[in-house]
């Protein structure tokens, strides 16, 4: 019988992440009164929200610090048996930091880094958000009320981590925790940047080229609106407060999703989708490839203008290299 | 070690659907000058299309036949081993048909019915659409230009039959292929409607209770635009063309998806959607259960008017049952 | 030489409204909290609101009363001797009232009655909103910096009166003030409704036929967005806080502008405009003539469904009637 | 009594414009298949269009010549009696050049230039279009059904012309023809742009500073949508066809209007209005002044990026100078 190798379901989605702040307080405020969020939980310098469709109780904590940058990235697995075999696998490569007993919100996790030396952790007890009695909306698939506060992201949508080598985190990935290979950006073979997942969406997480060669960085992390208009409105009040709008309201041919960049207070670069772009449904997809020298006014933004220099470059921390790759 | 009961990921999507109409031609008119799909295909009495986005050579055969409603409606699964897998459990239920060599777009599958005598198929082996040069767009995760006629639909996104007993339906999905139940309307425990999918989506498929207890019609195939001011547009072309819109554009509750729906000129009633509602990550997602008082004017459109009576009686074909199940 | 009768263009626009309520309180905060305008004033049983792009002191009068109802709506002309030209022919028609000495942010105003005996007055002097540095927007057309708060309307649209005898009170307004017909409803040659204009609006006033005769009653008031998302945003606050949504978004027939219908706490009835509709342009403009019988899912909603019949026979005071006309 | 300076309400709108093209078949089909709009006549080197809510038989001249550029801009005032007053006014400045018979689709029309030496006319007499009976819409004030080709504008809205001397051709403009001054932009006191109009409109026509002096050229002409999603259509439309897209769809600072600009086959620039911006019925509107300094990323764009240099610099003709005044 014909047969082909079948792909690994066990990590199921972006759960959390842990954003760096030299200025939590205006962080924090960004996330509430910009984007709607909410405050579930503090503990130490550390600040958790949540989004108020997000059923568990946190999908992001932002945590004191001299710079700004990424803490960790958090992956929920389907079951406890995956947690065991993907921590084995992890394992396996060398990568593996070892357990904790959790956080607010989730229960043991088990902690590993990329190639890159960013900081990941894998866990499958989660708390779901205990929504109070004059919370909760009518519209029972809503965790809790529409807030009346910014314009209110739904959900987190993915990271984008700047590496000095996308190809082998991309591998990395691939081989230890069963993502699959969506679209890719190429210069004369080169890879400059992956889009992966292990859901229906074009990517959880994408990897790109540092130009520096620098490695730790995020160049992104993004919450999800869902309707294209709501990236004007919320332009609107980044206007009106004073938050730097990077790259306006357009549609990105990568991906196809409509999306914008601002940088928080802190200085981390904030992605806003507006919908969804396209969903991959075929088990078979066949990655997209593009030439690096067809991404800038088209891969960048399918209507749009290219991406300023700064999106290609800046990342967070903004100070110098933390370990240069070979 | 504690484990947990892990899902079936071997059906992967829903990949075409058949729907017979005694008006061929003016229902492929509607397919093609309204919603901007291409023929790519003809056979016998039969026309097959695609989106211009979908990347397989068809979704959707329209089959001359006396009366409207569902021909079949076919399943694409991640491998040829899972193909294996899913006929022996349908099979073991006693709903098997048997294999068939394939059909223009697609090899060999294996039919069966639902508990409520739907014709379905599963298959593995595809036809990918092969783009002309001039077809092709610069945007190169979509599969042909975007063309400019019509509002064109970008992909085939779910289908609603009509059973007799929903309850016995949702449960032969979830048990024989691996379908997890997302929401659910009951009335004093009895299930009126279910909710239930295999990717992230909400659903592929849900039933519905037929309210005379009929068996066999379709409620609704739904294609998806992904900008929610696409039913707009694309009601102004059926106010225009005397297409019948039954329910103008608004905002679900139950998936809360921006649709609209209205009837091609062969009778099927026809569901767009305008974006995709909310996505389910989370892998021990616990159904959202409706009372059916709470539904109109809450499940069926949380921003609207309750839906008419006749969205709650009529499926296709609109003439009297096939079989009634006890 | 060949010459027609020119319009008159005393009459610039809808200045402001005063909206009577039984629960003040409640209906200022649906103003603020809701609609996103700002008090710039209270006096007596009044209070005084502005839209964040107006640049008068205000467009909207809450005054507490035992019922719901219209206080006053008030037209601003072009100039001092504009004013004394029409309240001559205004007073030649014996539905003068008098001068007074002006309100909260305007001068001295002529007041008089229409024909059904809504009260109704013209003025000039008027005092422009002034700014607060920090209130400032860096988009200097703007009067203020959008708010954070509820989903914001940008300014005054319109005004609908329930009358006894809409074409008499069209004809008042034409014949006395310089209005133009734009678009009008017969039935059986009777006049069911007219839509008139001073400005490219297609209306900033219309009289429908109140179904018992009754005079007196405020059909809506009606602010703008200028953004058709926008109520979907507003219809979400409006469902998570128990606003009452008599007619959900869609687009009107008459004056093509994209629509919704909800009832204030105090029971008046807001109508909120996403876009302007089409703009009449045309100086010979030829008014469009509607049958009632073509008005219900064309006329009243062009991609919906047919209005409610309470949408056709509510006003506000709900209570009897104040004068029957003959 | 006090008394101030009535404004002259004589001419009405711009009711059409010609344009020059070296390629006039390639133009034609621009604004036959990408915009949507329809030939009504054709006579000599000149074709004839119309949108589809245009009440008049063409709004768009397009005539062949060796450059692009203006033809001429025509302007409709609101009765016989205005057009004489007008010519009388027009001809005292030295710039009339007399009178014509008319063209297709109206009477006589009395020319002018503006200062800068723009061909200009105004006239009264005009013919509607006479839609055939299977070309109504069964919504009766669109003069002919919504067409289902490319995504169809709907009326024309504005032009905008470069100009040697902005401040003595808005003068002209003011003085002759009762245009109001609504926005303009200073540069250390020197007038770089001005934004005027006669409608509630912000602009029926603006001036801007050629910035090597010359005299004659057209920046854009600008077509109404009313929709801002439209523009994101039709950018799709014209990335497949290889239109070039100058500027993608964002919200101007000046008039507040979503827009885009594109460059037509023959090299003319192409406005696309998504909605109205704010209008203006304040009857003493005092004229918003922008500092040249806070033009670009705000005035230009209020969310978006600064414009391109090519949008400040590039009209057409593209070759040399006709007239440069001193």
């Amino acid at each position: 019988m014909n047969t082909i190798k079948e792909p690994v379901f066990d990590v199921a989605q972006l759960a959390h992440v842990e954003l760096l702040s030299p200025k939590p307080e205006e962080t924090v405020k960004f996330f509430t009164d910009i984007l709607g969020m909410s405050i579930t939980a503090t503990s130490g310098q550390s600040v958790y929200l949540r989004a108020y469709e997000e059923n568990y109780r946190n999908s992001l904590k932002i945590t004191e610090s001299k710079e700004a940058g990424l803490g960790h990235a958090a992956w929920r697995v389907i079951s406890p048996q995956a947690l065991r075999r993907r921590a084995e696998t992890v394992a396996a490569t060398g990568l593996g930091k070892g357990w904790i007993d959790g956080d607010e919100g989730h229960g043991e996790a088990y902690q590993f880094t990329t190639p890159d030396g960013h900081l990941m952790e894998l866990f499958y007890d989660v708390e779901y958000y205990d929504a109070k009695e004059d919370e909760k909306s009518k519209l029972i698939n809503r965790t809790t009320k529409r807030p009346n506060r910014g314009v209110p992201v739904r959900r987190l949508d993915h990271i984008n981590l700047f590496t000095a080598d996308p190809g082998a985190n991309t591998d990395f990935m691939i081989d230890a925790l069963g993502f699959r290979l969506r679209e890719q950006i190429r210069d004369n073979g080169k890879i400059i940047g992956s889009w992966i997942s292990v859901s229906n969406l074009v990517h959880e997480i994408a990897f790109m080229q540092e130009p520096n060669r620098e490695s730790g960085k995020i160049h992104h992390l993004c919450y999800w609106y869902g309707v294209p208009q709501n990236l004007y409105e919320v332009s609107e009040l980044c206007r009106e407060n004073d938050i730097f709008i990077e790259v306006p309201p357009n549609k990105h041919g990568i991906s196809q999703a409509f999306c914008m960049y601002v940088y928080e207070p802190g200085g981390n670069r904030i992605e806003l989708f507006g919908d969804t772009g396209y969903l991959i449904l075929d088990p078979t997809w066949e990655p997209v490839i593009w030439e690096m020298e067809d991404v800038p006014g088209t891969g960048d933004t399918w209507i749009g203008t290219a991406f300023p220099e700064s999106w290609w470059v800046r990342g967070t921390p903004l100070s110098a290299p933390k370990i240069t790759q070979s």
